[in-house]
């Protein structure tokens, strides 16, 4: 019999909420032979207040020893702007060397976009997670003085722009329109967009039936908006990569519905998964968040972890459940929860 | 009598033809008492081809000796990315410390926007326009190997932040909902986060009537789609900036509206006024390119030379010709032009 040895990280504010419906709908859609482990980290604010802790190098050695991570959302206004995001998410990102950040955009029937004339969105990011300007690189002199001078430093390799845009390719690849849009901005930031573009033509070639394209990423919000439904695969860096996530969910359904995955393919450290949403404090234990991009979240990772059958079925399970929204009162995050660990179970 | 002494950049692509609507407007709003000249530059892809050169101290001494710039578009796609945009566009934004980069957004009555609904949207953008990652800093090794490293440097310092910053609330104190919104990722760019973070809270507290709200930039482009109407002014670094004005511009009616002023408040160089759109040489030469922006971009500098009365008149005449277009057959670019000036004139 399989097993599936799961490290869950509810964090802060609606995290545990919308963590435990992403978890029932993972027992509800399991097959019966596999054996479904979990181990919960209390890692977010109350941790860092009670230990001054985020991720120590022994926390990071007991998620080693998972299959995937999944993740609510860390963050709470008691805590300083950067402490967990540097001291925990970003940490985790670099010392798991996540490099595939995996968002998907879709617009599911029935979803309501902001957008005039319900275009057709079908596109996934993938999103460089270990380099670009998130390296922590940069500092600051003469701090709080009017002579103060702060610096940050974008940091790109070849190494770690190939692996990145080599998965962008196969991505594509394997999809039916099979296009890739390079988005970066190397107009003006020429040191890392020609190492980007460079890495980028060469690996093309590799890839013969990939239709290819480069947008700077000013542009990119306006077809964002204006052509959506132009996109298929994108590849961009890390900063460039968050800004354009945050729009593409915006335009296909909302935050609410926005899934991702931390990947790291080679497999040596386990993948992590996540909402692209925070941790919404202003709404947290009232149940009334959302936890479709969390149960979304686990369908990309049973699909990393193989389970193909399972994951689509997740997926099908929203679109319905979305689909039949407009008909319904509101409801709770776990009855959300329950609706969709009922039809994946059915 | 007053005289206005304006250089003038058509540049490449529709630049030329946009720029001779923009002279057309200018010429039919200007009081009688003006004496307008203008020399006319030949800079962009042409002078470079011949000659190599981009922006010359030569040039910067020529251009130096006038009032203002108007420029139309930079930019081509047979010359290799960056050499305009880094050897002139950013150049002479540098030289003549062009540190308010002013991008309004409006979408005026009867304009397209890609929105569902037609929200309120009117806010100003004061992009930071010679710091950040546009410095240059950076550099590369082992160039083109399987080694390469490049780095870009985001270059901060208070001195650069609090000018920007504080000719930003000066707008916000200025307008009627005085407000004030930082835009930035002082999670992850902690260095430079803080320090804009700090002196935009500084500030501040000069300006007690202006009520501020600080917003990352990934979620800023979620509330540009989802509630436009909720910006006044915002202050921003050049990077920020530059992304979410062309999304700015994109639900405001499109970059064929979007103007913007490079402008050096203490009047030491001369400002520089260009619309937000590029050379588009696809339908150069064509008489199908808006000059609306340009004509926009005369308004700004207009107002910039204390012509507020002319640069509301242009406002006032664009409005009304945007607002009547539905009904109109498409008109080429100088008849747009035409029929903005009889309108600025009458
Ligand atoms: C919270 C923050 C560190 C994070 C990021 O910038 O990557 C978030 O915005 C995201 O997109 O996952
Ligand atoms: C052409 C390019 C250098 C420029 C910029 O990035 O500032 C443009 O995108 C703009 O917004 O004016």
């Amino acid at each position: 019999s399989r097993s599936l040895n799961l490290a869950v990280i509810p964090g802060d504010g609606i995290g545990q909420e919308v963590v435990a419906e992403g978890l029932k709908v993972l027992s509800a859609v399991l097959p019966q032979d596999v054996k479904l482990e979990t181990k919960e980290f209390d890692f977010g604010a109350r941790r860092y207040h009670a230990t001054g802790e985020t991720l120590t190098d022994a926390d990071l050695d007991a998620l080693k020893a998972h299959d995937a991570i999944l993740l609510g959302a860390i963050g709470d206004p008691s805590v300083p702007s950067g402490v967990l995001e540097r001291g925990f998410l970003l940490k985790l990102r670099f010392a798991f060397d996540h490099h595939v950040n995996l968002r998907p955009s879709k617009l599911l029937p029935g979803v309501a976009t902001p957008l005039a004339g319900q275009p057709e969105i079908d596109f996934v990011v993938v999103r460089e997670g270990t380099e670009g300007p998130y390296t922590g690189n940069g500092g600051t002199i003469r701090k709080g003085t009017e002579h103060e001078v702060a610096t940050e430093v974008s940091v790109n390799t070849a190494y770690g722009v190939e692996r990145v845009v080599r998965d962008a390719f196969a991505r594509a690849q394997a999809r039916p329109r099979k296009k890739l849009a390079l988005i970066h901005k190397n107009n003006v930031l020429t040191f890392a967009g020609h190492l980007w573009t460079n890495v980028f033509n060469k690996v093309a070639e590799e890839f013969p039936e990939v239709t290819t394209e480069y947008m700077h990423v000013d542009a990119a919000t306006i077809y964002l908006v204006t052509q959506p439904e132009r996109f298929d695969v994108i590849v961009t860096d890390n900063l460039f990569g968050d800004i354009i996530t945050d729009l593409a969910a915006a335009v296909s359904g909302g935050i609410g519905v926005a899934a991702s995955g931390n990947i790291n393919p080679s497999g040596d450290f386990p993948s992590m998964f996540e909402p692209v949403h925070g941790s919404a404090p202003d709404i947290a234990g009232q149940g009334k968040a959302d936890p479709t991009a969390t149960v979304l979240s686990v369908a990309l990772l049973l699909r990393h972890l193989g389970y193909e059958t399972e994951a689509a079925r997740i997926e099908d399970a929203v679109s319905t459940d979305l689909g039949e929204r407009g008909d319904l009162p509101a409801r709770s995050t776990s009855e959300i929860g329950d609706a969709l660990a009922v039809r994946v179970a059915g």
